[in-house]
């Protein structure tokens, strides 16, 4: 007999379709993979300069890598110490934590709707009652229904920088606002911020995380995104009172992240290679999303809205017309086009049909292709109706 | 407020002990630390002919290591396919995903007593009532007590094979009597193996789990002891009703494990270096071993018993005299001396005062120096007394 929240462990809609995505003839715009050309790929110089990382290492991360952390969130406006921050493998690791730290079943937890999928899973694994607040791709929270529910909420789950899936960005008033409603209503903030560096159209506004007076915290970043997933290797941030039990979590999950991957993303971050790796790939992603605005634009103008992102990896699409998505999902994989399906990133009911669709992966042509194609998957759906 | 299980989250002794043991001057028993010089570490040539790892990779893990370890395990008399095979941070995430599996609040867990620590804190943390059988470090297990409570647990715990603390081994017959009574009890058999090739009088029986008719089982080995620990590799083969949850719940924790170490793992193991590698360490950690046994002879023959092990890092000192363990370990570290009590390895009560003595990390003459200094402080509180 398995543990109870086994019941609760859902199939991964991401995994399977990523699994069906890769035969190479299919356009995907299904998962949130950097592109190859994109992924950062360290110097046999710097492969081979790596210290004496084969013993055992500390559960909070080598310090050389920490203190470069710290470094960074600071320069985003939320201060913290070395000490603050624990090396995580992928922010994926992040949420895993949190959850143990705080969900327990029935635990109320405020969620975005839409809302990242594996973060949703997560919660609902550790029995987190999940109370959605809906994210409106062009406006945002609304603040009324925020702050009825935050009130309730014992940890509050944001991705304020160019969510996943919506795109949307918090601006600078509605941070402060989201701000001072946790700091009245005493709920913890987990801040997810893996996108902010893949911003298109200047810098995005300081984590809500240094905006908090009271309230508590955990704010967590990512190398996934900007310098490769493969690396596994993400961070997170902590308030004092919280650290202690993140760190000793985090020992008995796995003791340690990998020493390799933290000192070769210590080395490009010190000498700079991050950010300059960062400042030549933004081109690269701008174009495509740019391309998949246009695309969007030229087959798909009236049968759907759209907000073209001013960040991150995907497009939030609304259909015109409500559609059973994952069956719209499966019948374009039929046609080798992969995209993923908006329901999974709802705790219940969503407002309407959704799409998310990554611009990152596919090259210019191929994103083009696919939207011409999904464009006649619904033309050819609407007639048979 | 956090989760309740953040109350059963104790301090860890072993990592307290082990930051006041980093100091240079200290001579350290407490740890599980491979020699810094038994530590594999890849050539220059091997970092650089890895593959393209730096998108993301299967939560399974690479098949290619993945088919390497079910060769590995198929000879040790386990009958696995490279689909049954999961790749770990370490073993220590197998226990996190174990635990995630299999345990809620109350779940009866067979443990043995002694038992490997992290694995007694992470199954209290998910809410587990251990059920503690006594494994004498000469005679095992009593097999009417084993069965009696194997019928009462949802999970046996086991590591069967120069265990972590105490030393012992199963034999062969008592292999065969403890998957004989699990078939009938019908609880799912967690065996941790990551000693096996630490053996240094012979190799040791056969897995457990391949003995199995009827249970359903998980067993998992590291390459942490074998290689080095840096890497943070392990894995786990499971029974094929288990791993699709297994495979989630690895997803749901951290998407997948490094790829650069699955890969330099995956080219030593199917070049031969790692055979040739622990062959080589052997003969270290054999005279390692000698030299402890005779240091505790020389110093400490009539203060204490102990069986000299066979295989594993560890000598499990029985005190011939009822001692407060933790304030001796404390009086050691200030006379430079660092060892773990081992009381840390009970659930529930000892029937006696026991101390871990790690023999791989400290060099022979430090060895000796060091247990010559634990006699001194023992004769000195026997005085004082």
């Amino acid at each position: 007999m398995l543990a109870q929240r086994i019941d609760r462990l859902t199939s991964s809609l991401v995994r399977d379709i990523l699994a069906a995505a890769q035969r190479p003839e299919v356009i995907s715009f299904a998962g949130g993979l950097p592109a190859d050309e994109a992924l950062f790929r360290p110097s046999p110089a710097a492969m081979q300069s790596l210290p004496d990382v084969w013993q055992y290492g500390q559960s909070e991360g080598e310090w050389v890598l920490r203190e470069l952390v710290a470094l960074r969130v600071n320069a985003l406006g939320l201060a913290c110490t070395p000490q603050q921050v624990l090396i995580l493998n992928g922010s994926q690791q992040g949420i895993d934590l949190v959850a143990k730290l705080m969900i327990e079943r029935d635990t109320p937890v405020l969620v975005e709707a839409p809302a990242y999928l594996a973060a949703l899973q997560a919660f609902r694994l550790f029995g987190a009652q999940c109370l959605p607040v809906p994210v409106d791709p062009r406006a945002g929270v609304d603040p009324a229904r925020f702050e009825a529910l935050a009130s309730q909420a014992r940890l509050t789950y944001l991705t304020p920088t160019f969510q996943n899936p919506s795109g949307y960005c918090y601006g600078d008033a509605e941070r402060n606002q989201v701000a001072a409603v946790l700091d009245r209503a005493g709920a913890v903030l987990f801040e997810d911020d893996p996108y902010r560096d893949l911003s298109y159209d200047g810098p995005a506004p300081a984590p809500i995380a240094g905006r908090l007076r009271q309230a508590q915290w955990v704010y967590q970043g990512s190398f996934s995104k900007t310098l490769a997933p493969g690396l596994r290797l993400g961070y997170l941030v902590a308030h004092p009172a919280l650290m202690p039990h993140l760190v000793r979590l985090k020992q008995a999950a796995d003791l340690h992240s990998n020493r390799l991957s933290q000192h070769l993303v210590a080395q490009v971050m010190a000498d700079g290679t991050l950010d300059r790796h960062v400042a030549a790939v933004l081109p690269l992603y701008r174009a495509r999303r740019d391309a998949m605005d246009a695309a969007l634009r030229r087959h798909l103008g009236d049968l759907a809205q759209w907000a073209c992102p001013a960040g991150g990896l995907f497009f939030w699409v609304r259909l015109t017309e409500r559609r059973d998505t994952m069956a719209l999902m499966r019948e374009a994989l039929r046609h080798d086009l992969a995209l993923m399906p908006g329901e999974a990133f709802f705790q219940g009911e969503a407002d309407a049909s959704y799409l998310r669709l990554n611009f990152s992966h596919a090259s210019i042509e191929r994103i083009d292709e696919g939207i011409a194609r999904l464009a006649g998957l619904l033309r050819a759906q609407a007639l048979a109706a």
